[in-house]
């Protein structure tokens, strides 16, 4: 079998490429903006200008087997993107992209949303090697999720199977949703979220707050967690109100797949026990008792490249068929 | 291969036997109560009894393949019944069933719970066949599911994923459940439930209504079916209230695993459209709009013998492995 793989981790600002091992190490890599390009044919040959020098790296083209592509609104069953609103060249239709590149570079080549990329990703190098039933739940702009059972990547039959961050946890006067609906997880639970969390209690209150150092607008879930390492009270708060509704949430999760853990992927990861041990505590309350061993981890693959390995381990994925 | 498989449908109440065939035909019956055995290896006995003339009915156990078990807090992992609160010889332990009938017949023998046995029964003979991603939704008692991917049943880490009914659908004082927690979704959808729900709106109104003319603690979900079939307001509001919730249940759900189908089992099906429009109206309003073409099906499988088919499908599954 040839040595590598190529990883492309597609987001709204970046695309950054990996070629990488069957043990997950990163032999070089390259990137570029994911804007700019008024069509996905654009995109894809810039694309290619990139690849190459790392391609040539590596020894060429004749040492990769494949490609994986995490991406958003990604469709597993026919490696398109679908209506990406963040995307300029993809917002308004189904791009085939899995296609275009495999033309382009003459390989197979995957493609799966980014939270399903996590979990293939966890799966393959990092802490869910092994597990056959997890779930990754993925806390950024919004929260995402990839869905293991049987060792399978859950697709559904659309292929837009797990979407947990739109699963209604607020059904009287919920937040009103990116999608159109009100009381959606990923209006609390996300990076966004907890701005917003942050937002409301100091406009309906005036507790003291470290918070209130900064301009209402520009709070971000990151300064909420700087404040709150630092005792600030508010911050602490938010980020329990955070991790309590993410326990309940994972509570019904269980109820559905019986997972042996939950695995925390993404920025807001970084806010540790903050986050962690409220998530968990709830978790305890809420919970069917039969599901009360699940495990509660922390994404194992390194931060700045996870995506990328998730991409990647969708490539080998290619190859298992 | 040989022609038959042995169901058995354990319920509370009554175990029902069925030898069937591979296209679903009963071609013997027999039944015993569950109850009135100090232990599981007195029940075994008993049903040996009752199985032993039809197994001579059909041309003796050589003419047998296997045996599948449809049964309330069934492992299908291990083949045992545990803790299950209504059956006095499994209400203490963990009882290996399967095991304990594969020796008195000298056959195999699965058993999985009785939501999973509906919907293999569904797959196997019901409008499920040819699907590989449903779920089904049994409205008994409680509310019990069996979820299906890729076409397999979810089992999940430990053997009880699909527990539905315990979903959490009112986080502000719910209902007590049976489970210890509070607000389940089978405190308000299983038959018990629409009772509970009646019983509610008859004590904190003065609304007219037929079922007034019941006694308050007797009133069933059937009850409510008849008279809202009469036109009776309240009554149909009641319905109205339980599809418009498992609707919003099901809109959940489908955020999990993208189900082609939503497929329900069970007594109070027989309600038709007054509990099916509401679910399908409640379910277009609140679902992610990826999971908007999701099929609402009532089961395919005759009423009273469609627990023994879905326990005989069980039994057929293993001759697939």
């Amino acid at each position: 079998m040839k040595p590598y793989v190529i990883g492309l981790d597609l987001g709204g600002t970046n695309s950054v490429f990996g070629i990488v091992d069957s043990q997950g190490v990163i032999k070089a890599t390259a990137a570029i903006k994911t804007g700019g390009f008024a069509t996905a044919e654009d995109y894809v040959a810039a694309c290619m200008q990139a690849l190459q020098p790392i391609i040539d790296e590596v020894g060429g083209i004749e040492t990769i087997n494949a490609m994986g592509i995490g991406a958003p609104n990604g469709n597993y069953y026919n490696g398109t993107i679908e209506y990406a609103p963040n995307i300029a060249w993809a917002h308004e239709g189904i791009v085939p992209l899995a296609e275009m590149f495999s033309k382009a570079l003459g390989i197979p080549v995957a493609l799966t949303n980014d939270a399903n990329a996590a979990a293939i990703g966890e799966m393959t190098y990092g802490v869910a090697r092994g597990m056959k039933n997890f779930i990754v739940l993925t806390l950024g702009t919004g929260v995402g999720s990839g869905i293991v059972v049987n060792g399978q990547l859950l697709y559904g039959s659309n292929g837009f199977a797990g979407e947990l961050g739109h699963v209604i946890m607020q059904r009287e006067n919920g937040r009103l949703c990116g999608c159109g609906r009100k009381g959606c997880l990923e209006t609390y639970c996300s990076a966004t979220g907890v701005a917003r969390t942050a937002r409301e209690l100091l406009t309906t209150s005036d507790r003291p707050s470290l918070l209130r150092e900064i301009e209402l607008d520009k709070i971000t879930s990151l300064d909420v967690s700087i404040a709150a390492s630092k005792g600030d009270e508010m911050a602490q708060e938010i980020y329990r109100f955070t991790g309590r509704m993410l326990g309940e949430a994972c509570a019904d999760f269980a109820a559905f797949s019986a997972p042996e853990a939950f695995i925390f992927f993404g920025g807001m990861t970084k806010a540790g026990d903050l986050i962690m041990n409220p998530i968990k505590e709830s978790y305890k309350e809420h919970v069917f008792p039969l599901y009360r061993n699940a495990q509660f981890l922390v994404s194992g693959l390194d931060g700045s490249s996870a995506a990328v390995l998730g991409a990647s381990a969708v490539g080998w994925g290619l190859l298992e068929k």
